[in-house]
């Protein structure tokens, strides 16, 4: 990828995460609804995501596109993630192909497939013993409104593939925190997701070869209900971390959600 | 269903359809953005289903609903489809909730799927010797942005039978055309649905028990790529018409999308 990278929502965690991993390997062109709050790789473009014009101008000259933006916080209301999360993601999409661009990462979320997680599973499936695998050719089923929402934005990312060419991938991501899994929290030591192994997927996702896909962006746990085979056979994701790893080590922080 | 049915977008021809074979069958309560322009069964409300307190008030005493309202046009532009048939959805979905109501019929589009219909497969898929058959668990492919709309739709209602315990079923109609299927037009033929299968599978919708379901709304016709299996099996649907029945007839009318 030796054009630009537009990173929409770059100052979230997920974007911090990517940047502290993969900063120096691209030319970035990052955007946020926020100005910069410290040094930052590439281009900072201020622009709110469902203004056309404004993520229109951000994605001339880009090859790609990682998109972060939007509300992050599963209990946030209809208003705003119809605003921010369905329309804000149209938008994107739509510059994305009106500007040329090949590739396309859609930050999707395991609250898309919440659902799964049905009184009679738990906590059972949370556990290494355990057979489900979502592989993410199954239908969505979220536990809430922004769960909708990120369901919505791989239907919108279905269309763009199919009616404009455009490559994209889908990434469900789990639950990513920095430097170890969240302890006494089965749910998401499951779906733990490192921040190497995010900035490293998300490489991936820039170099790899794909038409349309939903993939599960987890370390390679060994308690998992996530399969990540379509990431490692499809993107060439090789994660390096594994929340069993850290099991009955110090706990030196609380449960996050 | 003894507690009247709601039935939004009324004067709609989905909703002309199942009025003219069950409307002697339920107290209806019938919804619509304009007004009646002709005799109606029951109760007409005029109002606008993305104004949350019109719709709550409908929806006062209402044991099911079907939900037709929302802009049908497969071309229609993204601000339309997503004020009337998105955020227009989810306001009746939650209505019905608050309101207690036990049975959501969603009208879905085979528009969700249309993009399944690919230049390879076209047009021997439309033909009775073709074996791909959707059958509702496939992911959404969405041919244009209005299919992309009743794919949330369908994605809301999950979520609102998941988290909310509304029972739901999305019907992804074919083409509805009265008097006989589409003439010169295979793709309109192999999703034909006539008007008394309609009323009939939107009464069974009325009647039978589920938790949520994706159905294809088709008659049994003979070149069919959508599977009627799961409405037979769960809604008890027994159509009586068939495309094929029609070739070789006088054709009286061109084609119609």
């Amino acid at each position: 990828m030796d054009d630009p990278v537009l990173l929409t929502g770059a100052s979230g965690r997920v974007g911090q995460a990517i940047l502290g991993g993969i900063a120096d390997d691209y030319e970035w062109r990052l955007l946020d609804r926020e100005p910069p709050t410290g040094d930052h790789p590439g281009e900072y473009v201020v622009a709110d995501i469902t203004d056309y014009d404004e993520v229109r101008a951000a994605m001339e000259g880009v090859g790609a596109v990682i998109h972060l933006a939007g509300d992050p916080r599963p209990e946030a209301p209809w208003s705003s993630v119809l605003e921010n999360n369905i329309d804000g993601a149209k938008t994107v999409y739509e510059a994305a192909v009106d500007a040329g661009v090949e590739k396309f990462v859609f930050a999707s979320s395991n609250h898309a497939v919440g659902a799964y997680e049905t009184d009679e599973r738990t906590p059972e499936m949370y556990r290494d013993h355990h057979e489900l695998r979502l592989d993410g050719t199954e239908l969505p089923r979220p536990t809430n409104l922004y769960g909708v929402s990120k369901a919505t934005g791989e239907v919108l990312g279905r269309y763009y593939h199919d009616e404009h060419d455009l490559d994209v991938v889908c990434v469900r991501i789990g639950n990513l925190t920095e430097g170890h899994p969240p302890i006494d929290y089965e749910r998401g030591q499951a779906m733990w997701l490192s921040y190497r192994d995010c900035a490293h997927l998300f490489d991936r996702c820039l170099r790899a070869d794909y038409d349309y896909e939903i993939v599960y962006g987890i370390s390679d746990n060994d308690r998992k209900y996530y399969s990540i085979d379509r990431a490692k056979d499809v993107l060439g994701y090789d994660p390096q971390d594994n929340s069993a790893h850290f099991e009955g080590e110090e706990r030196v922080h609380g449960p996050e959600a």
